[in-house]
Formats: structure tokens, C-alpha cells, sequence
């Protein structure tokens, strides 16, 4: 990779990006808690695991390939040419610190897998198909986003990554859970629900994402120098705390009405849908339709938990292709009608709307395709699964010889 | 609400003031953690419930009233205009950074009750009360103190809320911990500890709250552009740390001798209680006095439990009112001494002390009575407390259907 | 201690340093997780004393002696004068800012001895160990090498702290485990291992020290403002990232080849090990070369902990010895070959890793010295270790009258 050091960075432009960064890379821990939290304790090693080697492995993929096929110069709209940086694309910010920011947002997409198929997928496989993820999937779908490729020059918006982060690793989430079957025991007759063993951590693990959600959304912005820059930034503070907030009363509200319970773990994940659904546009939105938009995810999400878990049977323990499938494509769609320059809302025009729909399904057909090429030649070689007896006595004790609690 | 955008907005103020509301805003975690750790695990649900839904209600409200009450141009000194922002308040910051800060802190007002009538009250009451603290009570007394009130204009100073946000979460805490009654088994005969499940947990939760303070009160100063900004800012840093520190010093060597044993609860809350005392005045004391008034907060927290538990023999969990109530008082008022500009030590005049002894009475007064009017509508209307059958077999399976451990 | 302030702060320098501070603080709740997660439960109330304890004396007494020593200008190059700081330590630095930044460096050095004796050492006499080292022995080390003393004359490069923060942790660390002895039924026959009982929190504490680091590396800078600060900042954030995944890597692949199983425990100090290996370098070396010094770490630490554990038969709970004492000395001693200005590597002479070996070696020598003066003294006034009793029913019961979890 060649970097040519401009010398004009802005100090403060850095400096934010970089703090931002920071709060992002905090998320996976807020992702281990929450999918630790979700899932029984025999399995926790292995989820931890699982989220360390993410964001390990990731950095390592990404530095060495991913963020050049990303952001290289583009080859036909397509992907990047790895051995050729555009130096266009760090404007005021240092390229090591561009590079750090979309290291961790690469991370984020990995980890979201893990999730889907926690408690019973293979460790080898699961940590090549991260790897596949960090170095391949993800930055060829960001690059047509975010690294001057097709989608970008059709206007697609995705601010900060509905559709490139979270849908990316929802779809290949889904796909693998369905690949690799549900939990022993799940679909005996109708779905049955496998409680989380510790809510507490979870519920931390909300407050952790939420918190660094502060670093992903306002963070996209790459700048903060500036009278439109500090206006475009604070908004989008309020747009994704307000949305984040209305998605967790509005699941609330719904497990309430349809459950006869105000149920913790939907409000956490009704939290993290509202916050995926604004994470597209966050920064073109007014509050108000934030908090329609948050809502929305609050009160879509769970209804999709129910459809995914009940009608396709297809067993994501922690309801990971809700929040960030589900949620992330809604939001993405949510831009091509609340944009204040250019949604329906405002212009009366589907065009916006339309380029959305494209750009989503585009990203869904590209995460299914690689992803299930991916899957495929790991269930040849390796196996998806771990063996029954495993499963059933715990992947900690027989993939990695040890036991989180003792 | 009416926001005119002024032009002159300084970045590096405005990056500021987010960055130090994203650590408050993770002060709902420490406070979650605190609150569950101190109490039973059968509980667990039902207080990060409470705690997620103080910040998202808290979040809405504040975005739709609070903020237009608190900072709206003043109707005689006792309330905002809710329809007229007086431009003046936002100072360099753009609004939205300036209502997101102010967001952040409201709803760590209404967190401090949960943990005082933790464990027996209803959540669809504590969710009305919550409520009513960020629409109307804590915005009012905010505007007194903070949006060109009468006790403003006084010369009350309280400079990040020990008596505006901890005081009066603690005033009403006590009140409602009184009217809510204590625990079953509590008070059988003399008083009972009840402990807390999770100390981990809670050293967490406390080691967040402290990280997160750091945003609390350098972040109140609203800027750090410029020398004086600088040096301020620095101060306050130094004054918080070291408030925390004596207070967590203090109260292990009171339990040490007291109880025998050096006690982590107890030195937990010593640290949380010197953090409350400076936040009043850590922008105008020394260092040194910073490390005297910490210190004697943390002396004076293990009696203050006492007495409230077994003089007055109010049930409050986790100690919430003498962490947020006595030391957030105290606090209060030694800037009428300790003040190096105002202060009886530096001035030999009472003048100062008096107007804080005014300020901490009002608010006092107005969290009692305001509380008491809510909490009476409150208990005609759905009740207080949860029955004997589901307190003693916790809240969490019959109020949400749920726990927290499996 | 006197303070002159210069007027010359700069803002955005002094914004970065206390939001570096704070993420340093903030590693105080990484390392309380972690030892608490390697340990046992009937110890964790004693743990998470020590840690809250670390860093509320060490704060007093850095405040009021430690930096005196540190950096008041220089006695023949070992000591500071108390009574007389240089001003030009502070740069463009708010004195009270760079008095911050340092305080939590400080807190960090003695956190780590508490994990080497964890489960058998008194209480009171850790207090005092502890206060030792924020008093005497930290600040003099640092003298030598950041305050102007004969370390920095010599040109003996340890940027943030391989050095003078982990290997003084550390070597005190190793020698008091050393004196205190193995916990009861550690070595009957051969060496036995004790799981620690919260890997879950064990993790979470990794990560919040992974955030932290981008503090701690990042912050020594002590600069933002202008390219070359920016440039050297972005660098180590990703000099710091890939060094800790590398280590993560590298530490897994080790245990999974050596024990059959990617061992959670061992990738998580593994992690740690990179990170602290890379600290000394990581404003001079390459980001291939980062990679290179982390998965080394990685590579080593599996052995270095064996070697303790097995060969030394010195009982370290958490692997503190390994992570912060062999990763940190080879961390300062790859500076001598791989620094681009001065590293063996480039440059082709030995001068470099001759200084840092001498750096290492007295670092190690004073710790060493100081350590066992202060550890004789308290072992005839107090007594290193409980009573049998008292450890085999717990430490929490009998030194603080509670247990962490009921």
C-alpha cells in the first residue's frame, strides 16, 4: 500500500476522528457482552473468543488488504486497486488516522456474524469466514459506497453504514445460521426460547454500543472544523440518541402490549435497532423523523424477531439479523424518503427512494452471493458445525479446554 | 422549540461539549451497574429497565419540554419560555451540541431515584415519576440555577449539580423511598443489611461513574478555547480526581474503624460521595480544598447511611440519598467557604455561604413538594409498590417476565 | 510545589491529553476485571479494593509528592527537586493537564503488582507497597527517564512507558509474589492451575484496557496541534492496534498448537503482552514492524508464563509478571533494533540496544532494590500474607467483612 502524506491535515479533524475511532473499537466489547449475554454460559468462551479474534484478525486483514481493495482508486466502479490510494479520500485527516477509523468500522461488521451463529458453529470455520468478511466482503461492498465505486456515483446514501456495516453482516448472518442449522433442541415442535444466562451483561453491553455509537455516527462526518461541519456533527448526536431512544420505548411499548410485559431484552434490542435505522441517515434527517424512524425500527423489530425465529425457523440466538438486517435496511430506505434535500418527503420524487432500493438489494445479493461461496467451501473443508456432543456439553470445554466460570 | 443557528460557532468547544456528553452519557452504565450490584439478582430486570428507560423517556422529554423549560428566555426568574430560546445560552457551542449536553445531564437526574426505591416499587409508577422529573421538576429547578434564573441571578453557584441534578434525584429518592416503604424484612426489629449480589458489578459501575465525571464537570465549563478555558478546565480535572479519591480514602478508614473491617461498599460510595461534593464547586476551589471537602464527604457518608437506615429508617438500597442528597448538599454549600472569589475562608464574609444555604433549601423545597404532588397522584392512580407475593419473588419474572440469570 | 502558568497553552493539545487521561483512568476498571476474572471469587471484594485503592492513594500522593519527585528539576539526574518544577516540562500543556496525564500513569504502575500477589497478600501491607511506589519508586524511574534525568541524557528511548511504567510493575510484582509465596496448593508436586472464575469480566477488562491504550501510547505524544504531531499521533494509534492484534494472534495460534485448544486466557494475555510490548516504540517504529514486535510478544509470552509458573515455581494469578515484566523489557529492547532513526536495522550499530539494555537493567536493578527494602520493612511491621485460614475460607470474608457475590 503506498501512502503519500499530504501536509495539510487539520489538527482537529484528526484528532475527533481519532477519538471517535476509539469509542467505535470500544463497541466490541459492547458486542461480546451482548452476545455473551444473550446465550447460555457454556458457550461464552467461545463467543469471547470469537469477538477478540474479530477485531485481531480483522485489524491485521484489513491493514494488509482490505482497506486498499476498499479505497484504492477505483477499477470500473468495482474495487479498489490495492497498490494505488487515491489521495482524495482522507481529506483533512491523516491517512493513518483514516485508516485506523475504518479499521475499527470493518470490525464491526465481522462481529456481527458471531452472533447469529453463536453455540454451535465451528471456531476454524467461523474464524476464516470473519477473515473472508475483513478482507474480501465487506471492503468491496464499501468501496462501491464509500470508496468512489458504482453506488456512490448513483447518489446511494449511507451515512454511516445501515446498509455497508450492518446489513452486510446481518445477510452473511443469516445465511449462515440457516447454513448452519439451529441449536439442538431449538425446533422441537414450535420455537422455543433459549434464555440469555446473564441480562445484566448484556444490558451493559447496550449502554457500551450505544456509547460508541457516538464514535460511529458523528464520527462518518470525518471532520469537525467549521461552522457546517460542527452543525452537521451535532445533529447527528441528536438524530441517533433520539432514534436509539425512541426505538427502545417504542419495543418496549410492543413486548408490553403483545407479550404482557415490558420485556428487557426486546427494549435492548429495540435500542440497538432504532440506532441501526438511523445510522444511514443520520446526518440528513430532521430530529423529528428521527424519532419516527427510531420508533419505526422499535416497533418493526419485534415482529421481525418473531418472523425470523417462528416462521423461517432460522435460530440467530441474539437476534442479530433483526437489528441489524432488518433495522439496517429500513433505515438505508428511510433516507430515499426523510433526506431533507432529496427524500420523497420533500421532493415528491420516488428517484431518491429508488437508488436506495437499488443500493440495498445490490449489497444483499453480493453478501449472499460471496457469502454463501465462502460457506460453501468451508462446510467442504472443515464443517460449519461442531458435533453434537459438543454442542450439548458446551463448545468452551471441547474447542478451547477451558470454562468461563468456575 | 425555536432555534436560530448563530454562525460562530467554535469547533474545538463544540467537539469538546460532545465529547464530554458521550461520558455522561455513560454514566447511565455505571449507575445500572451500581444499582444492580448492590441489590438481589431477582430484581436484576427490573432496574436496568428502570435505568434504560430514565435515559430514552428521558431523552424524548427532555428534547420535547425539558429543554424549552430549562433554558427558554425567563418568565420571572421561575421558568423558560418554552417557545423562545434566548440565543445567549449556547454560547460558542452550536444548539444542538449545547441541548445534547443538557440532555445527558437531565437524565442522571431521574437515575438516582431508581436506586433509592429499588427492589418494591412498580414500574409503570416509576416510569410516570421518572418522567415527571425530566418534563418539569428537574428542568424548573435547572432553570433557577442554570437557564438566568432567580437564584441564578442571586449568585448561587453550582457549578456542574451537586444540588441541581444529585440533589434533587436525592430529595426525591428519600421521599419516594419513604412514601414506596422499605423492603419486606428490612426492619424486623432493628435494621437489617440487605445485601447486594454483585460487588463486582458495582466497583464497575462506580469505576465508569468516576471515568464518566470527567465529562460531567470540565465539561460543564462549556468551552476550552483559550487560555482561561484551558486552565479551568484543567482545574476542574484536578479538583474531580482528587475530591474522588479523598472520598474513597476517607470512608475505608471510617468503615475501617467503625465496622473493623475496611469495607468496598462502603469505600465505593466514599469515592462516589467526594465526586458529588466537588461537582458544586470544582471550578473555584484549590486542590487542596478539593482533597478537604472530598475527604469529609467521604467521613460524613458512612453516618449519613447510617442514620438514614436506622434513625430514620428510610429503605434506600444503595445508599442513594446519602451519595447524591448529603454530599450533594454539603458539597453545595462549602463553596460558600471554600470558594477562593466568594468564600467566608477568603473573604471572611457569610454573604456567599448564605445564598448556597437559599439555593439548597429552594431546591430542597420545590423536589419535596413537587415530588410529593406526583407521588400521591401516582399512588391513587396505579399504586406505589408491588405485592408481598411478587416483591419476595422478585420483580423480574412478575413485572417483566423475565430474569436476568439463567 | 510551585506552579507557574504559562500563557501559552494550547487548547486542542490540553483537550487531547485530558481525554487521553481519561481513557488511562479508565484502565483502572480494565485491570480491576481482569484480576478479578483470573482469580477466585472469595478474593474478588479484596481485588477490587486494591485497584480502587491504587488509584485513589496514588492520586493523594502523586498530587502531593510523587510528581514533585518526577519532574522537579533534576538532582544530578536521579531525582527531581520537589520544590521546584521546571516550566518547560509542560510544553504547550495547562500545568494541571500534564499533572493529570502523569497521576494516572502513575496509578497504572502500582495497579500491577496487585495482580502477582493476588489471594494471599494482606491488605494493609499492599496499601503501603503501593503508596511506595506512587511515592518513591515509580517517580524516580520516571525521573531518570521522562523528567530529564540521566536515562533521557543518555538518549534511552521508552516513549510511554514499556519500561517505566509496565517492567517497574512488574519487577516489583515478580519479587513480592516471590517473598509472599505460592497460594496454599498451588505447587504440591508439579504446578497447578487455578482458573480464574469470570472470564466473561476477564475480557470485558481486556478490551476496556485496549481502549485505555489509545490513551496511554497516543497521549505520551502530549501534542496534537500541527502535522508532524498529527502525523506521529495517527501512527501510534495504528503502530499500538496491529501490535496488540498481532500479539492476540500470535498467543492464540501459540496455545492451540501447544496445549490443542485456542485458549481464551492465553489470547487475552496474549493481546495485552502485544500491547505493552509495543508502548516503548511505538512513536519510531514501522507499522510492519509493529506487527512483528506484537506477534513476537505473542509468541513469547505462552513460554515466559510457563517458565514462571513451572520452572520458577513464583505464583502469578493473572500472568502480570509475563504480560507487563517480559513483554515490557522486550518491548524497550526491539526499540534498539527496530527504531527507523536509530534502530540496529537501519542504522547498523549496536549504540541504541546497548542504551536500552542499560535502561532496562537499572530500571530493573531500583525496582528490584527499592522494592526489597520496602517489602522487608513491611514484612517484619505487618506480615506479607494472611493466615491459612484466612485464604483457604477467602480473603474477603476475613479482611473486609463482605463477599462480592450473594
Amino acid at each position: 500500500m503506498i501512502l503519500l502524506n499530504t501536509p495539510l491535515f487539520n489538527s482537529l479533524d484528526t484528532l475527533w476522528v481519532l477519538i471517535c475511532g476509539c469509542l467505535v473499537m470500544f463497541m466490541q466489547a459492547g458486542f461480546s457482552l451482548v452476545e455473551v449475554g444473550f446465550t447460555r454460559p457454556k458457550n461464552s468462551v467461545n463467543i469471547l473468543m470469537k469477538n477478540l479474534m474479530d477485531f485481531s484478525f480483522g485489524s491485521l486483514a484489513y491493514w494488509l488488504i482490505g482497506f486498499g481493495l476498499m479505497f484504492g482508486s477505483s477499477i470500473g466502479g468495482f474495487i479498489g486497486n490495492i497498490s494505488d490510494d487515491s489521495q482524495s479520500i482522507f481529506g483533512t485527516l491523516s491517512p493513518m488516522t483514516f485508516i485506523f477509523f475504518q479499521t475499527v468500522f470493518c470490525a464491526t461488521s465481522a462481529t456481527i456474524v458471531s452472533g447469529a451463529i453463536a453455540e454451535r458453529a465451528k471456531f476454524t470455520t467461523y474464524l476464516l469466514l470473519s477473515l473472508s468478511i475483513g478482507i474480501i466482503i465487506y471492503p468491496i461492498a464499501g468501496h462501491w459506497i464509500w470508496g468512489g465505486g458504482w453506488l456512490s456515483n448513483l447518489g446511494f446514501h449511507d451515512f454511516a453504514g445501515s446498509t455497508v456495516v450492518h446489513s452486510v453482516g446481518a445477510w452473511i448472518g443469516l445465511l449462515a445460521a440457516k447454513m448452519v442449522g439451529p441449536r439442538i433442541g431449538k425446533y422441537n415442535g414450535k420455537a422455543k426460547a433459549i434464555p440469555g444466562h446473564n441480562l445484566t451483561l448484556g444490558t451493559l453491553g447496550v449502554f457500551i454500543l450505544w456509547f460508541g455509537w457516538f464514535g460511529f455516527n458523528p464520527g462518518s462526518q470525518l471532520a469537525i472544523d467549521g461552522a457546517e461541519n460542527v452543525e452537521k456533527v451535532s445533529l447527528i448526536f441528536i438524530t441517533t440518541n433520539l432514534a436509539g431512544a425512541a426505538g427502545a420505548v417504542a419495543s418496549m411499548l410492543v413486548s408490553w402490549r403483545r407479550y404482557k410485559f415490558p420485556s428487557l431484552s426486546m427494549t435492548l434490542n429495540g435500542a440497538l435497532g432504532g440506532l441501526v435505522a438511523i445510522t444511514a441517515g443520520c446526518d440528513v434527517v430532521t430530529p423529528t423523523m428521527a424519532i419516527v424512524i427510531g420508533a419505526t425500527a422499535g416497533i418493526i423489530l419485534p415482529f421481525a424477531v418473531e418472523y425470523i425465529d417462528q416462521k423461517l425457523k432460522i435460530d440467530d440466538p441474539v437476534g442479530a439479523v433483526s437489528v441489524h438486517g432488518v433495522c439496517g435496511i429500513f433505515g438505508t430506505l428511510m433516507v430515499g424518503i426523510f433526506d431533507t434535500q432529496n427524500g420523497l418527503l420533500y421532493t415528491g420524487s420516488f428517484a431518491h427512494l429508488g437508488i436506495q432500493t437499488v443500493g440495498v438489494i445490490s449489497v444483499a445479493a453480493w453478501a449472499l452471493g460471496t457469502g454463501y461461496i465462502v460457506l460453501s467451501i468451508l462446510k467442504k473443508l472443515f464443517g460449519l458445525r461442531v458435533t453434537k456432543r459438543e454442542e450439548e456439553e458446551g463448545l468452551d470445554i471441547y474447542e478451547h479446554g477451558e470454562s468461563a466460570y468456575n
